[in-house]
C-alpha cells in the first residue's frame, strides 16, 4: 500500500470530508457491536426445535428427567470429537460457555483448583495473563472478581511467547493466562504448534497455573476448510501439566446463541474436582437441549457440513469489510486489519490516538461499532489504536452503508491526526 | 392410635418378622429416595417439545439469538402471576432454582448482597439457620461454601419463630433462613400469615439478614385445590425490609425436570445488584426454553389446570403411602408422619434411634430410602427418628411393594428399640 505525501494526504481529507457529508444525510441506525449471527444463519439451525418427536420422548425417558449431571453419553461424544479430547473429559453445561468460564473462575478464586494449595482468593494478588487486542468479556470476568490483569501482545501464532514464559517463571501470583486459541477474537490468530506446546510446558512460578483455553470458534471456518490444530490436552500431558489447562466451547455460534451447550473439557482430575463442586450446585443440565443437538448435528462430519452452510453466509460479509478497508484505505498509517480464515471479527489497527474518535464520529452518523478500548483490560488502550469489526448481523446492504461510513470516518480521523502530527 | 403393651409388642415383633422373611423373597429393586416425577407426569408436558414451529420462529427472531438477559416479558408476566409479585420484579435464569440459590448464596459470600458492608465471607463466621427436618441441597449449599448451620423446629406454621427470633436479634453472623413457605420439604406445612409477617418483620442483628424463599412447590397442590398464601415480598416491603427476601422456584416438577426454566424474584433494588454482578457471567438463558413454556402454560389459569393433572396423578400415590402407614403401624411410639395437602413428600418420625437402622434394613431388602439424616444439616439428626419418603417416581404396584417392605421394616426396628428400652 502506499505512503501518502502531505499535500496528498490533504487532498484526500478534503474528498473524505465531501463524501462524509453525504453519508450524514444516509440517516443510518444500525449496530455492529457484537458478533451476533444473523437470522440466517440461526435458521440453518430450525430443525432443531421440533426433532423430538413422540418416539424419541418414549425411547429416552431418561432425559425429562432428574440426574446425568455430567451430560448425556452421545452429547459428550459429540464434543469430544469437535475438541479432539476423550469422550469421558467431557462436562457437558448448560446453555453458556461464559457462564462456565465465570463459574470455574470464581470456583478458583473461593475454593482453589485440584493443584492449588488453597483458594486463589486468599492469596494477596491473584493475576491473570490477558494477550491482547483480547474477548472484553474475559477481562469483564477478571475485573467482577478483582483478578489483575497483565496484557501481552497477540502475534499471528499466538500470545508473545516469550513475554508469557518470562512472566510466569517469575511471578507465583500470576495464576493463568486467557487463551482463544483458534481465530482468535478480535484478530484471528490461530495458535501454532510451537505455541500450545510452550504454553503446556513452560515453567510456571504457580505450581496451579491454569490457562483458560476457550475454544469459542474450533469450526467456525470462513473458506470451508477445517483446520487441525495440535490438542492443548495432549500436549499438557505430554508435558506433564495434564492439570493445566481447562477447555471451553459451546454451540452458541453453531445452533442457536443463548440457546445452545456449553461444554468443559479438562484432564479427568480436574473434571473430578470440580464436578464434586458442581454437585452442590446443579442436579442436571438442560439435557433435553442436549438431546435435541445430538440429533441434529449427528456426528463430527454432519458438524462440519452445518458449519460449512454457515460460512457460506458469514463470507461474503467479511469479504464487503475487507473490500471496503480495501478500496478506502489509502495510506497504510492510517489502518492496517486482520484477514481472517475463521471466527466473527476483523481486528482493525488505527492509526495511534484515533480509535476512540472514530467510535464517536460512526456513533454521530448513527453506527454502533464495538466500544474502543473493549480488546483491552480495563477498556485501556494505551495506544488507542484498535478497533473490532463484527460484519455477522448486519444484512449485506446495512453492511456496505455501515463500512462506507466506518471506512470514510476511519480516514478522516486518521488523516487529521496525522496532520496534526505533521505540524 | 393404640399404645400397646409389652406382650402385644412382642407378638407383633413376631408377626412382623414372619411377614419380613415373605418380603425378603421378592427380590425388591426399587429406588424412592428423591422425590423425582414420574414419566406419566412429564408426558403431561410433551407438547412443549414441539410447540415452536415455523411462524412462532419466524415472528420471534430476537428469541433465537443473544441478549434479553433478564428473560423474556412474556416469561417474566407468567411467572410474576404464579409467585404473585410484579412483572419487573422477576429474573428468569437457566434451569435449576438450586443453581440460581447456589449462584445467589456465593455471590452473597464473594461479594455481599445489595444492603451488605462487606462481602459475607469477610465475617469471622457466617450462618444460617435451617429449619428442620428440611431439604438436603439447601444444607450442602451450606456446607459446600462453608456456611455455618443452626437447626430451629418446623411447626405446621412454618419454623418456630420464637427461636428464630430469639437467634437472629442477638446474634449478627446469622445472616439468613431457608425457607420453603408451601408444602415444605419433608413435612408438608404451609406458612401461616403470622409466620409470614413475623419473618418480615422481626429485628436482625446483621442489616443484610436475607430469607432465601424457596417456593418450590408453588403451585403443588394434591388435592386440586390451590392455596392463597401472603406475599412474602409484599410483607417484606411492608415492614421496611424491601430487601429482605430473595424468592426461588421453577417449572421443574411444572413440565420437565432438569429441563425446565427457574426464576428469582425479590425487590427491585436487590434485583438490579444481582443483575449487574450476572452480567459478568452470563448474556442470555435459554430464552427459546422460556418461550416453550409461555406457549404451553400459557397463564396462570392454564398453569393450575395442568397443576391438576399433576395432582391426580401423585394423589393416589401419596394415598398409598398413607393407607399402609395407617394400616400397618399398630402404635403411636412407633411413627407417626405428615399428611401434606401438596408437594413431594411425607415425612415419618419413628421411635427415637431408629431410622438410620431402618434404611439400612429396607436398603437390605432392596429398597433405597432417602439417607436417613439428610432432612438435617450435616446428615445429623440428633435424635436419629426422621425418614423422608418420596412416592412420586416408582409406579402404583412397585410403590405398593416398597410401603410393604418400609412399613414392616419400621415396625419391626421400632418395636426391637421400644422392647430393648424396657428392659
Amino acid at each position: 500500500m502506499a505512503t501518502l505525501n502531505l499535500d496528498e494526504l490533504k487532498s484526500l481529507l478534503e474528498v473524505t470530508n465531501s463524501k462524509l457529508r453525504d453519508l450524514e444525510k444516509l440517516d443510518l441506525n444500525v449496530d455492529m457491536t457484537r458478533g451476533k449471527p444473523s437470522f440466517e444463519q440461526i435458521r440453518l439451525s430450525r430443525d432443531i426445535l421440533t426433532n423430538i418427536d413422540e418416539e424419541v420422548f418414549d425411547r429416552n425417558p431418561n432425559i425429562f428427567n432428574y440426574g446425568i449431571g455430567d451430560g448425556i453419553e452421545e452429547a459428550k461424544q459429540l464434543f469430544a470429537s469437535m475438541l479432539e479430547v476423550r469422550s469421558d473429559e467431557i462436562y457437558v453445561g448448560g446453555n453458556s460457555s461464559l457462564n462456565l468460564m465465570y463459574d470455574t473462575m470464581l470456583k478458583a478464586m473461593y475454593f482453589g483448583m485440584v493443584d492449588s494449595n488453597r483458594p486463589w482468593m486468599k492469596e494477596d494478588t491473584v493475576k491473570f495473563i490477558c494477550p491482547v487486542p483480547g474477548y472484553d468479556r474475559h477481562f469483564a470476568i477478571c475485573e467482577s472478581l478483582g483478578i489483575e490483569m497483565i496484557t501481552v501482545d497477540m502475534t499471528p501464532n499466538g500470545p508473545d511467547m516469550d513475554a508469557v514464559e518470562a512472566l510466569v517463571k517469575e511471578d507465583a501470583s500470576i495464576k493463568g493466562i486467557w487463551c482463544v486459541p483458534k481465530y482468535s477474537n478480535p484478530d484471528g490468530a490461530i495458535y501454532s504448534k510451537e505455541t500450545i506446546e510452550r504454553l503446556a510446558s513452560m515453567e510456571t512460578a504457580a505450581k496451579d497455573f491454569k490457562i483458560f483455553y476457550d475454544n469459542a470458534y474450533a469450526v467456525h471456518f470462513l473458506d470451508g476448510e477445517f483446520i487441525e490444530q495440535e490438542s492443548m490436552l495432549e500436549a499438557c500431558k505430554n508435558a506433564g501439566n495434564p492439570n493445566r489447562v481447562i477447555i471451553f466451547a459451546s454451540t452458541s455460534k453453531i445452533t442457536f446463541p443463548g440457546a445452545g451447550v456449553g461444554v468443559i473439557s479438562a484432564n479427568r482430575e480436574s473434571l473430578d474436582y470440580m464436578e464434586k463442586l458442581i454437585a452442590a450446585q446443579s442436579i442436571s443440565q438442560d439435557k433435553v437441549n442436549q438431546l435435541r443437538h445430538v440429533l441434529f448435528l449427528k456426528d463430527f462430519d454432519t458438524l462440519l457440513e452445518h458449519m460449512k452452510k454457515q460460512a457460506a453466509i458469514l463470507k461474503p460479509k467479511f469479504d464487503i469489510v475487507l473490500d471496503s478497508l480495501k478500496s478506502t484505505v489509502a495510506d497504510e498509517r492510517i489502518a492496517t486489519w486482520s484477514n481472517p480464515r475463521g471466527g466473527y471479527f476483523i481486528s482493525v489497527d488505527t492509526y495511534p490516538g484515533c480509535a476512540k474518535k472514530i467510535e464517536e464520529e460512526c456513533a454521530r452518523l448513527g453506527l454502533k461499532i464495538t466500544k474502543a478500548g473493549s480488546t483491552y483490560p480495563y477498556y485501556d488502550n494505551p495506544k488507542d489504536n484498535n478497533l473490532r469489526i463484527a460484519p455477522s448481523f448486519l444484512g449485506r446492504s446495512d453492511l456496505v452503508q455501515a463500512m462506507d461510513v466506518f471506512t470514510t470516518v476511519l480516514q478522516k480521523i486518521a488523516i487529521e491526526e496525522m496532520l496534526k502530527n505533521e505540524q
